[in-house]
């Protein structure tokens, strides 16, 4: 059957004390929503809705940046989750299948455990997420009798029996769409904060025959995230899963707390990671590869036998061929290097393409920017682009071709060529003396007028 | 009443294994001293009191340099606390409030802690800061009777049933300054180590019919440094209670741990910390900045909006306005730096003003050390600084200027000028063939050589 | 009596989901091979064997490179420790003292250890290594009469009053080297994995009469590596003893957990490390020096009162003498720095001697390779390099001498004089203005043409 997402993600989060939508605060560079979408986008939804709030236009485009056929719409007034699922009605129309509920501010439910909920929904009307709470605490507390469940109590109001069930709800919920729009129609909001709760829709099922059950996940999948506080732990149980995995895949981490993943990075068996990396989005590393201490890598990718850093900075849109080495203090940016390539010290490559075994001395520069547009830089193959050249951009280096040191590059090198721009040295003996004793006299002087 | 502190700052801390007397050994960026002396100087004392001893001029500048108006005595033999105290008697000589004894290795003593000392002494005559010790080990025993305190104990003097107390002696003592010293003139030396002990006047004043009681607080405030184990344990301690504080006020640290705070860093609401980020001492930052990974910060002021990294140092000195960019690689030190400016790459700001909006090309270095003394920059407002530029301080470069890539300015150039100091570029066609073919047949001659 | 080595080395490791030799995964800069070599090179052994198998000519290369007098045999087939053991035979032909079995899986057993096995076997013929294990789990038990040990039991041949016992076996076995090949010949393949195990010449051992006993350890010291997770592992049990041991030494970690140490990092007392510093193989650092943060460092020296970083990259070769101050973004390779120099910003520094008091300005760099040859580059003492000067080597700057900024400087400098390689500034008024204006209306007209 097919299947529709409903997020909601119209909260305030007033106690991540933020200008930002809660939702859009970041795991692993990514927003908790991308996260919470990620997870039900394994499941090929037809549709997905979210339902913005606070911040909206924020929302939609970060949705939207994820999925761009994601549709968004807005709860102008929160008045509680039953009446934020209502807002997903018009969106859903026409929709046959199932709706699964989930959350912006829950990032981690696997694909896997919203499967188990689909097929629970085989010989089930409603399917809610459970998990055994190592501390139940304020937690809804989910009532089953044998199979089904019975209800969903609010702590506050559960007897102390109640209290003592551990498995929780967690509020993600599975529905055929048209009878959760039904149920949820029959949700009322005579309760002290006058809210409309999704939670209600068991009951009202119940007393209508309808069957309803748990399905039950790791408590991990269902943290949620309402401060920063929370927000920090998040982030840290992501890292500790995705250097696991990392470890498990066959990656070497030397020191796996001090290695910080997005939530896309992906790298290939037998490269080595020194402590302190930090990946942004968009990373993917061949295998064999050694990324050094101190680098950071967003939006690139580095091919097999590639040596990173240490202090290499890859920013998006760097693609690094086989066996490319790229040293300290180097930033690469929107540049194709190919296979063998070298750019090891206090170098700026943006907007360029590199040869094959191009070596690019220390200090070079691609000025590719003129103060209004940028332009591109090309270094042929085998070049060898002498220490603090400036490349003045659009610029054609030939294979072959060497620059002088300190060279000022504004036209372009034919291949095999040497071009230089240099100023003549001259000498002017004893003058540093000179010009020493001057400038110690000129101090001394001034300290004395002072 | 008038509060004064006696800080007690002697020892040489053996077990710290150094040169340096314990009490300067820094716990996030700043001496234990400095922490001690900082809860107590919230009171705004009358009068402040550091005895030092081993390293007393090295105590001396550190005491001052917190707090010009603290006065140093030096007890020049270490006889015990109750002789460290005496040694403040001249120093408070007609002072007519509570003294407070401090120690200078024991840096987390709340200053609402010391409040509630002063406010126990409008009933008492001697209040002590015990706590409960979640593992009371060797500490000396507070043994009370209601809410009186009977004595101290020392552990190696308790009997099994005293041992079985855990409220234990802080060493912390509030007490009007006058009955302070007149307690201590009646403390004796005849014990083993043939010590003055401060806890011998709770003894004394009972024996005097007068009243002493003790305060409590969390057993974190009293954490005592002796060794670099200690220190390391008492900085940690520092950072987590700092990173607890700042995601409480709603600024984003992705990666908590991996951020090390000084005593003194402030941060605004909604800014974003990514991983790797270590802040010295004075450094504040408006909200809603981003300070990426890598980054290193001292003495300096960031505005809202700035973004400042990956891989950015900024220095004492450095002043950055709303929307200002540093980059990666870029060191800035003692520079004022407007409004939207942009430093993105491989630079050396210092010595310097740089106007709104301008923008500085990759490896710009301003040249403001003479050999004898610094000079000044200036950029001015939409100034364009081409790659590379050095420019020889002193140096005023008008708004709008514009200089070439790899240029040496030496002389000011005018507002909307372009400066170029540049040698014409010269090729030689397969002239880095030839060069090539020479130097490989040099090098093969040399290798038959040797 | 005289000790030989026998490594166990040869397995594949196939959970290291890798095609390095298990044994060549590091553990803090170094081999596991080479840390289990380096606990018993204490001992002084008058042979060293190590029994490769997967990857041996890679093990081979590993084991001469730490130890150049090891004699490597290859396994062609693994089948079992007692087997590997015997492929030891020839090598220790003639050897008539002690053989310990040691595994290069197992990197941190004490030399300690291996003494105390030694010393038992004045009163033994076989000796065992092992360790009371909090989690026994699966490993095999050490069954015990009184002091002699009985046999050793594997786990899933074990009653459950054998799996009672928490004393486990390391594997490691000391006894006289021709004894231990007569106990191995006796050992057979009569087991469900047809593997010949050393464990067996217990048992042998035993129903010859001989008195064998099992000397006891740190569990820690038996930690063996079978994944990349275990690597991980293994290294933060290594980092943390490290850490440790240095802050007992008197050198002060700011942030220890954020130090990363290699096996052999020397480090001298009052040295002061600040948070995110990776140490490389072959440092050492004398005391009083200071390294900031995100400083790396690999095979260099720092002598007293140095100050490096931060962003600091020494790489191997940088000797540096007393009070030498290396800052942000430099990087130095192979190069003598006397007393008191400075190399503060942004440069690169190779192949290079530097005399005493030099300053060298922001963004020099030692253009050290000429796409064939590396060359030399001499600075002398109190000279004065200004910023981005390009010292194209082999080039000599004498005593005093000063460079004016950005000049390539291709001819030796004599002592005393002031050589400068710059072209004249030219200004052109307005053309900024002009400049931007006409790109600006060139970038219009490209964006309607598009």
């Amino acid at each position: 059957m097919e299947v529709a997402l409903i997020l909601l993600a119209a909260g305030k989060g007033t106690r991540m004390q933020s200008d930002l939508p809660k939702v859009l605060h970041a795991v692993a560079h990514a927003p908790l929503l991308e996260h919470a979408m990620a997870s039900g986008a394994a499941l090929s939804p037809a549709r997905t809705v979210v339902v913005a709030g606070h911040g909206a236009d924020q929302v939609r485009a970060a949705a939207q940046a994820f999925d761009d056929e994601a549709q968004v719409v807005v709860q102008e007034e929160q008045l509680g989750t039953a009446h934020a699922v209502g807002q997903a009605r018009e969106a859903l129309a026409g929709f046959d299948g199932t709706a699964i509920v989930l959350y912006g501010d829950t990032p981690f439910v696997q694909t896997e455990t919203l499967e188990n909920m689909c097929a629970a929904l085989e010989t089930n009307d409603v399917v809610v997420l459970g998990f055994d709470a190592a501390d139940p605490a304020r937690y809804g507390r989910l009532v089953m009798q044998g199979d089904s469940l019975d209800r969903i109590v609010e702590y506050k109001d559960a007897t102390d029996e109640e209290r003592a069930i551990t498995l929780c709800n967690s509020g993600v919920v599975a529905c055929k769409s048209d009878l959760l729009f039904d149920l949820i129609d029959a949700v009322g909001n005579d309760n002290a904060s006058e809210e409309y709760y999704l939670t209600d829709i068991i009951g009202i099922a119940r007393e209508r025959g309808l069957k309803a059950t748990a399905v039950t996940c790791d408590e991990a999948e269902t943290m949620g995230v309402n401060s920063r506080a929370d927000l920090a732990a998040a982030d840290a149980a992501f890292q500790s899963r995705a250097r696991a995995a990392m470890l498990e895949d066959g990656i070497t981490l030397m020191a796996p707390d001090t290695v910080y993943f997005a939530r896309d990075t992906y790298i290939g068996r037998d490269t080595v990671i020194e402590p302190n990396v930090v990946f942004g989005p968009g990373v993917t590393i061949e295998s064999g590869a050694t990324i050094r201490a101190f680098s950071h890598l967003e939006g690139c990718h580095v091919a097999r036998g590639g040596v990173i850093g240490p202090y290499a900075r890859l920013r998006p849109g760097a693609e690094l061929s086989e066996d490319v080495r790229i040293g300290n203090f180097v930033e690469v940016k929107n540049a194709q290097i190919a296979e063998g390539a070298k750019v090891n010290h206090l170098s700026y490559i943006g907007d360029a393409t590199i040869g094959a075994k191009a070596n690019i001395g220390a200090g070079t520069i691609t000025c590719n920017y003129d103060g209004v547009m940028k332009h591109h830089t090309h270094i042929g193959a085998n070049a060898f682009i002498g220490s603090n050249t400036m490349l003045v951009a659009p610029v054609h280096i030939g294979d072959g071709a060497m620059t002088g040191s300190g060279s000022v590059i504004t036209s372009d090198v034919e291949a095999d060529a040497l071009a230089l721009a240099r100023a003549h040295q001259v000498e002017k003996p004893g003058m540093a003396r000179k010009l020493l004793e001057m400038l110690k006299a000129k101090k001394a002087k001034q300290q004395r007028g002072s």
